[in-house]
């Protein structure tokens, strides 16, 4: 492995401890490797593709600096390396076209081979690891542009995006308006011909106040030529027809100056991400042609009348673009795994590592390694078992959406409004559930290095803050729980109405597991506003350990915190109105959504493992890879068990007598994950390129990494002579010769101010 | 106010919606503001000191640009601030001699003059708001001086610190060993005259390992000259004696350069705090005169003896040592309500400020502020509360440690070990609880700013990343609360054994709570495994409201958890080693430590309230400021028994039918409390120059400052012709322009790399 040049500095011997963990590892991490690939082709391919970026003979794609670069560097580098990157690729002719099974291009793929393109784009830049400002060109505006625009439109745009003459962003948010977009001010006037404009008619967009000016879209502030507006439209009549999308040049694709009444720029330093030129953009009075209105499902002809695209077909079509906005959150769920097992690889590997504390039973009285540590296994172990889990999800959502759009392209009729409502509930939850739980957790394993963590060089620091938007973009997690409930609360009135024909469209959706029980529950509902008590019920110590058991427990949670909030909602409308009504039930509704979230994980994770025991020997995890997996799965619901303990003691699923029975079992289930923690980091197979940790090095070598680090430092490289620091000859030197004035004793008071 | 220098950016005219908070305020923030200050006196001399550092004509003092400086900048800038910083105080002649109540110094008030200057100095530096590098030559390394070294020593030493020739650090943590001082491996090796030493004897400072290079130390990179190093002490016999304090000089007073066999150098970006050049250090042989160790408590002779000083007087001294160590740690408790009512004015101004969602029921359908949402009272209020529930835990602490210092010097003899014992249990326990809370609170309220919370104009960035070290440093937030336990099962025990003369000890500490309920649980203890069951029970909702019930609940809620701990450690003594069986109680520790914590605060909230009310007009806060206060009491005690819900489950101490009436009580409480929210962040009178916040200004009007701070990008402002970003004429020009080779298709496959 020493030559491989995924790992950049020179690996030493492997440490002892990690010699030993994995030298104890009860399966094989390459199968694992292999599985989160899809295949050991994919495996060597993905490995092949690294080395090929990290061998790049112009070195720009090294990261060792990033700590000590300031954001200017660090953004100017990154546009950089992006154009090199697509000199590679276009150099050495790479690339894959997607297809369906049946061999046809999917709706969305119009342009299938600009179309492959985001997806070979997000492999190669996450190898690349280092965030590039267009990025949000092949993310947002591409995707826009395929799903929103009309047939000629995307003719007449695809190929400048494909060949970077047109480099777009996304600006929908405004400097006053985030996630109620209902409320976004920019406007987009029609003006006829004989109103000045140009033939057959022209678009004015205006930012009407400050508060309309667009703020946050990535690549908008100093890449992007053009952007994709959402503005409010005006028709010809001077009628508001809400919020449409416009395609709007910025710059000039000849010198990349700003076009008259459009001022753009960056929106300043944020908390990560800081290679993106995050932007503003004002517009005054801006003119474009009236064709540059995206119109695939609405149209304004040259006199100004507005008028929606109707039939059958372009339903479909717009679920299809409804599909597609819930494609970017299922990517940010999927991204979260490796971002939190990132996290957990470099927190373990130092964990067994770092010692700490005598070890009075140990005959050379050394140290303990700090996994071995109760809390520190409690901190560690059920993240990297979260961050399994929401592979397996993140799978499982992006396979059930790709099914959904193939379904709607051959006008299969089985995807009613209770499928597309259902897989909104679920991203809606898991985005919200799993980014949460990432975000805390990449943190949590920052804190579990103790001092070390707080160091740039353990890695942690910029994938903390890189990762920390997640929380926040396609949909607050605040906010995204109202949006889950509001679909599980339609189930709830269909059981409660006892409409069994409505009950049948929720078969064979993410909902499907809260039927039965919500039909038991709502049989024995008391209403009298205490809370809904679960049917299934702990019974014995042994249950604890049983992943069946479990699960129930997390199926009747959330059909009974589900019901809960739909019997407060219906009591408290008598008194208060509607919206003080939902107002008051927000903290439960989260409570309830979560309850939801993980029931899906725990479920995809368990179905998961079980399809790759059907496969038998098809599978790349054999019998000891799998039997870790289901250790993981078992910790995991044992630690929400334990974490979310008052909803299950308030659904009485669970007596108090049997809680220190539950936490036994996790001690247990801690104990069996142990030996398996560091090969279950291995398996990711995370370069040290990619990690740039000083402390979750495969080689465990930790204490030399972090001084090398230290020195490259600027304040150390910058030194004068002998080491003495920069500002010691402008501050210091003066002070300690006693030049600044002369200390006068304490007789002064605050009254010579 | 808009002539205040505290309001650097001219203030507009107050938002309509801050102003109507602010008319709408059920009582006087001034008056909680003079009873924060200590007096109205205070109060307008703290503001006159911090316009007097703002006016500053040199303007060195301004904040306005860090966010955009690269930390080799802020580095050499804060030095700069430091020096004038002194000049300043020195021209002024202003300072404050403390002294105790009767007027003496006290015993660490050797020298009175420059004991007095930390104080001030922490006053000062804190309303420049920016770390500045020598921080430590106050905070630890003049303390150190005072508590470890004897009178000699401190009369050539103090001077010297006072008049800043020595700069000083103090150097205990190394690169591999931090919360576990006992594996500290740097030596100090004793060597005689007739070894070679120079007169009197000499010690020879080595870091054998590259673990044991100094590492962390602020002050120590490039700004200290002197560090007080912590080594293990090796006698003239060859014996090693434990760690002791070794006075080394690192540089040179004359020109700052490294003496011989010194290495130090900053350890690197850090994610804070990265004004301070915290550091690394190598020994290699460096020779310090014997008398360079501090002996205070124990001494080397000319021949090598080591001898411990005894007698009554300085085992006092050593509990005053002892003491001194955990003021630092109550400033950190102290200094962490400042942090946390920062980000909670912050955030709470910003959300009364910022509208989302539109609200049907209102005749202009605006949106709501983002303040009347539930979630969003949920994540603040509870917040805002513990922000004032920490002042005057912080302030009592603080008190105690003084009352039971001056004790000890008056050789009082109520200071048994129970007492020392105490205090360190309840300064663990307060600073692991509190500090995690503010930690976590200022990212919640960085969260809860939506977008705009990830700017660092938000000031939560820089808030939350200085901050998060408290975490870590003066004992890890996951380790204390072993410290706890180990002190509160001697409790345990004696109410077991039944010693009711021992118990007598426990009166008047902070665990004098514990023993009647503790007397009562043992009697009834089952031992059979089930969780102790609580004494105390709610049985009606109206007990909801009423603090003293919370308290109760509270109060036996430590109770049993500390009871199960001990049951649970004496039952597995007997099937495991002592170190296992502590090692499964971990997670059960922490649970216990922080019911104590949170006991303690409530009761210290409440008691603080009760002696204001009992000074009658003599107090600062009039009856609107207690009944406001006291609704934060209630409201923080009814979130901690939401937040921390199994645990009251558990102990059965409220049965899961109330769990909804407990949460209406919650929901009332922030009804009640939401009028008074803006009023109590207004109240602790940040300027908008300390909170450095472009959300969280006075005036409410945080659009155009955000834009304002955007605008002064480095990115913007170097841009070049009309707003060209940095990097397209490297990187863009040739990419669009089509000169980065042509696109090929997608024949190409992974097989070409």
């Amino acid at each position: 492995m020493s030559e491989d040049p995924r790992y950049p500095t020179p690996l030493r011997t492997i440490s002892a401890d990690l010699a030993a963990e994995r030298s104890s590892t009860p399966f094989t991490p390459l199968h694992i490797t292999h599985f989160l690939d899809g295949s050991p082709t994919a495996t060597s391919q993905r490995r092949r593709l690294e080395s090929w970026i990290i061998r790049d003979p112009t070195g720009i794609f090294s990261n060792e600096n990033n700590a000590y670069m300031h954001r200017t560097e660090r953004h100017t580098r990154a546009l950089a390396k992006f154009v090199r990157l697509i000199e590679l690729c276009r150099s050495a002719g790479i690339g894959s076209k997607q297809t369906t099974s049946d061999g046809q291009s999917s709706i969305q793929h119009l342009e299938g081979e600009i179309v492959s393109s985001p997806e070979f784009y997000t492999l190669v830049s996450s190898l690349a690891d280092d965030p590039l400002p267009p990025s949000l060109h092949w993310v947002m505006f591409v995707p826009n542009i395929l799903t929103l625009c009309d047939a000629e439109q995307q003719a007449e745009w695809l190929p400048l995006c494909r060949d970077w003459k047109m480099i777009g962003c996304y600006a929908q948010t405004e400097l006053g308006h985030g996630s109620n977009i209902r409320a976004l001010e920019t406007t987009a006037t029609f003006l006829k011909e004989s109103e000045g404009a140009k033939k057959g008619g022209e678009w004015m967009i205006n930012s009407p106040t400050l508060t309309s000016w667009k703020f946050w879209p990535g690549t908008l502030g100093k890449t992007a030529n053009h952007a994709m507006v959402i503005a409010r439209l005006i028709d010809g009549s001077g009628v508001d027809r809400g919020i449409h999308n416009f395609l709007v040049p910025l710059r000039s694709v000849e010198d990349h100056s700003l076009l008259p009444g459009v001022e753009t720029g960056d929106i300043g330093p944020k908390i990560g991400y800081n290679n993106m030129d995050n932007g503003y953009a004002k517009f005054e009075g801006v003119r474009i042609p009236r064709r540059n209105m995206a119109m695939r499902f609405a149209t304004v002809n040259e006199e100004g009348v507005y008028e929606k695209v109707a039939g059958g077909a372009d339903e479909a079509a717009s679920k299809v673009a409804y599909i597609t906005m819930m494609q970017v959150r299922a990517y940010i769920i999927h991204s979260s795994s490796e971002a939190l097992a990132m996290a957990c690889t470099i927190a373990i590997r130092y964990s067994a590592v770092r010692r700490q504390g005598y070890n009075a039973d140990s005959p050379d009285k050394s140290e303990f390694q700090v996994l071995d540590y109760r809390q520190q296994q409690y901190r560690l172990l059920p993240l990297l078992a979260a961050s399994y889990a929401i592979f397996f999800t993140g799978k499982h959502v992006l396979a059930r959406l790709k099914h959904i759009e193939n379904q709607l392209v051959s006008g299969a009729s089985t995807i009613t409004k209770v499928v597309v409502a259902d897989i909104h509930a679920t991203t809606s939850a898991l985005k919200s559930y799993a980014t949460t739980l990432t975000a805390d957790g990449i943190e949590d394993c920052r804190k579990a290095c103790g001092g070390h963590g707080f160091l740039v060089c353990s890695g942690l620091v910029e994938l903390s803050n890189t990762y920390l938007q997640s929380c926040t973009v396609e949909g607050d997690n605040q906010m995204l729980p109202q949006q889950v409930i509001n679909v599980l609360l339609k189930l709830v009135e269909k059981v409660q109405s006892g409409d069994d024909d409505a009950l049948k469209d929720y078969e064979q959706t993410d909902m499907e597991y809260l039927i039965e029980p919500l039909i038991k529950l709502v049989e024995n509902a008391a209403d009298n506003g205490t809370p809904t008590k679960s049917l299934f019920c702990f019974s014995s110590p042994g249950q604890f350990a049983d992943t069946s058991m479990l699960l129930q427990a997390f199926q009747y949670r959330t059909a009974c915190l589900l019901l809960d909030v739909a019997m407060q909602l219906q009591n408290s409308m008598e008194t208060c109105t509607p919206q003080q009504a939902w107002n008051d039930c927000l903290l439960a509704m989260s409570r309830a959504a979560r309850a939801h979230a993980c029931f899906l994980l725990l479920r995809d994770f368990a179905n998961g493992l079980k399809d790759e025991q059907q496969k038998g020997s098809a599978s790349c995890l054999g019998k000891e890879e799998t039997a870790v997996l289901s250790q993981c799965l078992c910790l995991l619901a044992l630690y929400w068990l334990d974490q979310h303990l008052s909803d299950f003691l308030q659904i009485q699923c669970l007596s108090a007598t049997l809680i220190p029975h539950m936490r036994s079992a996790l001690l247990e289930a801690m104990t069996s994950l142990r030996p398996s923690a560091v090969g279950l980091c291995d398996a990711r197979d995370f370069s040290d390129f990619r990690l740039k940790s000083a402390l979750g090095r495969y080689d465990g070598d930790v204490y030399p990494a972090i001084i090398k680090a230290a020195k490259n430092d600027p304040l150390n490289q910058q030194s004068s002579n002998g080491g003495v620091g920069l500002g010691y000859d402008e501050s210091l030197k003066n002070l300690i010769a006693g030049g600044v004035g002369e200390y006068k004793g304490v007789s002064g008071t605050m009254s010579r101010l």
